[in-house]
């Protein structure tokens, strides 16, 4: 077996002995990631703290194997260590170390490293090209409707203010707690633990939102319109990028 | 009559003396499904109460009556019996007998099966291939957005449970708490159960929701576009296929 | 002055001495939906009371020689006064009669029929046709998903009465107290007075919320979609009439 | 250095000594708003509060330069005054002159008229015409769907009043009490302050927000469809424009 294709079975792109290699290891980072949310429960048992510590020795020890057979029998291996994956490998392993020293006092946000396993998913797959492509594609958009977006946030937060310090001083204390609100409001999410009580508030609320959902409205539209048509794309590059070949 | 003109009959593409039989069994579907949701009602009088067991046997009695004229006058009543359809309309009436022995252990949660007669409802109509082909259609583009807006759940309830959890250690106690926050965010649905109060879960909830909303909305408008255009996708088929015999 | 000119000087066709009288009447018309709103108002101080009640009498008056008006240049006066305008215009005047007796005891809701006045916003605009046009357009599709989406909001009621019937058996007291969560949070309204707090039903939420979100937002978008096409639809059949006019 | 430079080097678009001055000025209107918001936070150490006052007049003196030079160096100062950037400019070192004078009464309304300095961002960039092209190119379709929304908002605020009304007298105090809550629940906010309690409001409630979603969506659909194409619809323009000089 030659060194490239250890890599391609890693990747996923070959399976080795009928087992997809590359696929496990994404059901052992999503598993991680799952350990990782239900180790912060207050009321695990015991026994269920013991065996994800186990299970996180466990994909130390995965993790580890793979870095070095990757460094190993990488063309270049120092190019590869210091590459964006292997910088990303290796960081995935460090912090499950740290794990094993709870002694050591920073070893709490350290652990969250752990997370930059993440990222490991999206290597050999398409899904953070598109991200990537989609992003690329409306940044110049993204920003002149995120300001305008932000600005409309901020006039309306200062106009809350005006209309709902006097009524509700502990609620609506400041600009930037009234930013807080226009951000729940314009997003629609409405928490509910800010809104206005006074009839002029009320009216301008219902002004400004009705005016500006369109506005805010737009940076995820321009987000979710690039992530629809990415794809789309990226084919059409692959398609010309054939057809110019061809010719 | 012939055996086939019964089986359309019940579905509803010909009358029976003037009365479309299967929209009155389609009414009487909708009807049990009303009548099962009223029975949880506590404050229900015991004459409703029983109005409505009464309603429940003249159900099964109907059902039952259904499935044996479809069984006796299918062309091979076996393949019936095994059919998708068959196997849903042994359900639909098997719950109700269920029904009629109260001091049966089980009997609640079975008392749920009688739901599948909502499945019925699209029997001999389009709705059930346009949903099928619609989500068919976007199979693949669902499982990559589905999987990238899980991760963006996922880092956000992470970050959220960062900030806000040392100044709520009630409300944040752990990471899947978090998450439930996240998804009642990103959904914009904001019950108000859970929200950040200290500056830095604020600014991070602000920054995540306008990056965020847009790529979490990319699952849902991919569901929303396909329904929207699958009906046009079943009549160009049959446009096509039509066209095709023509030649 | 011919009889035909009066109505189109009322409907706001031709102005009558430079002044838009339809424009006028419309204007009324407001005044008198904003009136019925701050009557209800109990803080009201006194003179404003009878400022209002003095309003609603200037406006019996104006609104019953509108009628007499239009019955008696009326071509054929039995026509119009039986016409889905004449009975707009016969009931805008009644309810005013009906608020000079506050013995009377219907009289609270049958003062409500004054809000038909709002009907007559409508009468010489297009925006009435344009949404009639728009909801006669995508009937059919409406019917359908309207149907889908009520059997999801359904099924999502009874999943979540299963999961939260238990911990909250005051709030998820029933199937039907449970649809009224459903639609809560599938409009992603959430008004934050009942929410799942069992692991089970939060999970349940997430999973449901994000395939159904999609689903239930097709009969809002096939709405606002077909509001925005609809004047372009009028004004393709506009063109397409003059064209056929011109070969 | 002739006059016209100057301009161009306040609006951006010459860069001074390898500095974009405008820019800079664009950075320190968005530090002045920044700045407005921290003033009104209560729990503001003193001096953080000394330091924002200094700050405020730097950019006193800044911004008062900014406007002699403008005007000094103008092909003609009193048409720079009185145009709409020139009386921007003077309005917006006005207010830093009140608030030297905390003595002065009306200082605290009139400290805000700092924020016209906001709009100094849209100066010499697109983003303004852009916001200005959509809104103009949209606003009979805006009135129209408009006039709609406000009308079926004040349909549904008289229909919750009236289901409402008896079972929380306090809360659907009156129409224009449940205009408020029709505002907050068909932008979809929610934010739980006000919510039907009663069967026939749930009902109600359901029916209305199901058919009005769509029709209350439009306004801002309007608004972020024409947002989204307003920069196309700019390069269309300038793109004839170029074709038309070249032919």
């Amino acid at each position: 077996m030659i060194n490239p294709d250890i890599h391609e079975i890693l990747d996923g792109h070959k399976p080795l002995g009928g087992v997809n290699v590359g696929r496990v290891m994404d059901v052992l980072i999503v598993a991680s990631a799952i350990a990782i949310a239900l180790e912060t429960m207050p009321q695990l048992p015991g026994y269920l703290r013991n065996f994800l510590l186990s299970f996180e020795i466990f994909l130390l020890v995965i993790f580890s194997i793979e870095y070095l057979v990757r460094l190993t029998t990488a063309p270049r291996p120092l190019r590869y260590a210091f590459s964006f994956w292997g910088i990303i490998d290796l960081l995935s392993i460090a912090p499950a170390i740290a794990l094993l020293t709870p002694q050591w006092l920073v070893v709490r946000t350290f652990r969250l490293l752990r997370l930059v396993r993440l990222l490991k998913l999206f290597r050999g797959s398409h899904a953070m090209e598109r991200l990537v492509v989609a992003f690329r594609q409306v940044r110049g958009e993204l920003l002149v409707f995120g300001v305008i977006a932000g600005l409309m946030l901020y006039v309306s937060a200062v106009g809350i203010y005006i209309f709902e310090h006097d009524a509700q001083p502990e609620v609506f204390a400041s600009i930037p707690d009234s930013l807080w609100w226009a951000v729940a409001s314009f997003t629609t999410v409405g928490y509910g633990d800010m809104f206005p009580i006074t009839p002029g508030g009320k009216i301008f609320t219902t002004i400004v939102l009705f005016i500006g959902l369109g506005v805010i409205a737009v940076p995820s539209a321009i987000v979710t319109a690039a992530l629809l048509e990415s794809e789309t794309n990226i084919q059409r590059r692959i398609r010309e990028a054939a057809e110019s070949t061809d010719d």
